[in-house]
């Protein structure tokens, strides 16, 4: 068992209500989600990863490639690689948000620059903000496996909005 | 119980061993695949989407977001629509793949152009070829709804190279 | 000479002040530079191209690669296809905006799909909406040489704001 | 007149001979090229900017926006900050070439932070190698002002073959 399943063995999975994510900043919102005083994002248990750390500006994610996310080639999916990265891109600009904004993401690119199997271990990705601005946010994110190397790596730009 | 599950429920699941992917073409490999001759990626079970058919220079994935696909802030997680975008690009230049060549994916870029809830309902993502070279493909790839409208698109780089 | 040059040589090159600007929609003021009723801008002579065609969610431009384009590694360097997709694809999010709307580009992605040189010839670029709404346009373009062939492509996100 | 058009004045611009870019490692031709033992690429007059620093895995120019690269709305076109990162991005894998090595930009994707004006100033482009393979190269790269301050940013994916 991954340390990633272990960590979500006892979860609740679920959506924040609308009121509760208009009540919070973006960065207590998240904090609430760590502190586990929120369910975990269901995308979160399908996929085997979960938000570990936040603070203004910077997000970072734990998760562990496994069998389950293979493509018909014999290694890790993209997708995968690509989901942590908007998860943690996406987190980034939300921990800047003041209370009563929200944001959805624009686009996203991605560069895949090492491939994960099953044997690559856990891995972590951070995002960054890069532009924290009243209508648009932008973002980095750095996917890094045990030993620091740079498996994935990309950029996002989110729209900002009144809830 | 979603199209898709329907359509995965009595799938086998797994990777095909490298001697396969050698021994054909691109488009002979995902045919095999939607035959049923070879098993089903496991991603596909994970995510809930799959091949449903190619031809050299096109592939097209079907897929159904549900709520074990949400993010936590109560739609669709983008890592979904990229995965499925991945996957329909990615297959379109294996399709044009000869025997003999692999790929890997180089980096994708998405736009999220309308956002997804378990209200969607099934979606189709069809991804075509745009360059198709010794070395290098690049493919695009979109991802439309029931009623046709667009509800994401990108664009991919993949790297060719002999097995 | 290239056919860009002789259309330029007689033209006027400037800015259109903002009230000017304010006081159309953006169709109408991609026509007036068309029609030669503002002056065109600095750009297009420093880099040899122009607005020839544009309606409702579309604009085409045409330039043509000169030796001044030049790379140190002996082809027209990618900033010129980059600046050529950039213009027909924010003119054609500037094409959909009603009077009193301004816009500006967020981010863009090119891909480079065949090299230009000086014996390249005439191209044309053509931008297209994808998705145009009340905060963000996404559109796309692609440049073609004479033969139709594509030379490079890319898609762009905008952010739409009162002018 | 800019710092830069004073620093390119007296320059010869043209093209390397492929013979000379066949003698040399990346490095030692970037280098050459700023000791103006090459002549200036055409590009750098056309749209004024030079390399200025260079080192394994990172390369530096300098430009400085001009009225001369305006677009119709009042500001520097997003084309000309494209070409500076292109260029910063794409000399940062050069860079890392042996003797015998060519590359080409296969994609490229930017983020436009804040706009320039002709009040800008002399802005710096760095691009920094993230991944250098014997087929694939990829780059980051960072506009910033006088101040420090982020202008665009963005990322590209370099294709490395013998020459």
């Amino acid at each position: 068992m991954s340390i990633v399943s272990e960590a979500l063995r006892d979860r609740e999975f679920g959506v924040a209500p609308l009121e509760t994510l208009k009540s919070m900043s973006g960065l207590e919102f998240l904090q609430a989600l760590i502190d586990r005083r929120l369910p975990a994002p269901p995308i979160t248990r399908t996929l085997g990863f979960l938000l570990t750390e936040v603070a203004e500006g910077r997000a970072l994610f734990r998760g562990q490639p496994t069998f389950e996310h293979y493509n018909p080639i014999g290694s890790v999916h993209g997708g995968w690689a690509a989901t942590l990265l908007d998860s943690c891109m996406g987190c980034a600009v939300q921990s800047t948000l003041p209370q009563g904004s929200g944001y959805t993401t624009l686009e996203f690119k991605i560069n895949l620059v090492r491939g994960m199997t099953d044997k690559t271990g856990p891995v972590e990705a951070e995002g960054t903000i890069v532009q924290s601005g009243r209508r648009v946010g932008v973002a980095e994110g750095r996917i890094t496996d045990g030993e620091g190397r740079l498996l994935a790596f990309g950029t996002t730009t989110c729209l900002i909005f009144p809830l």
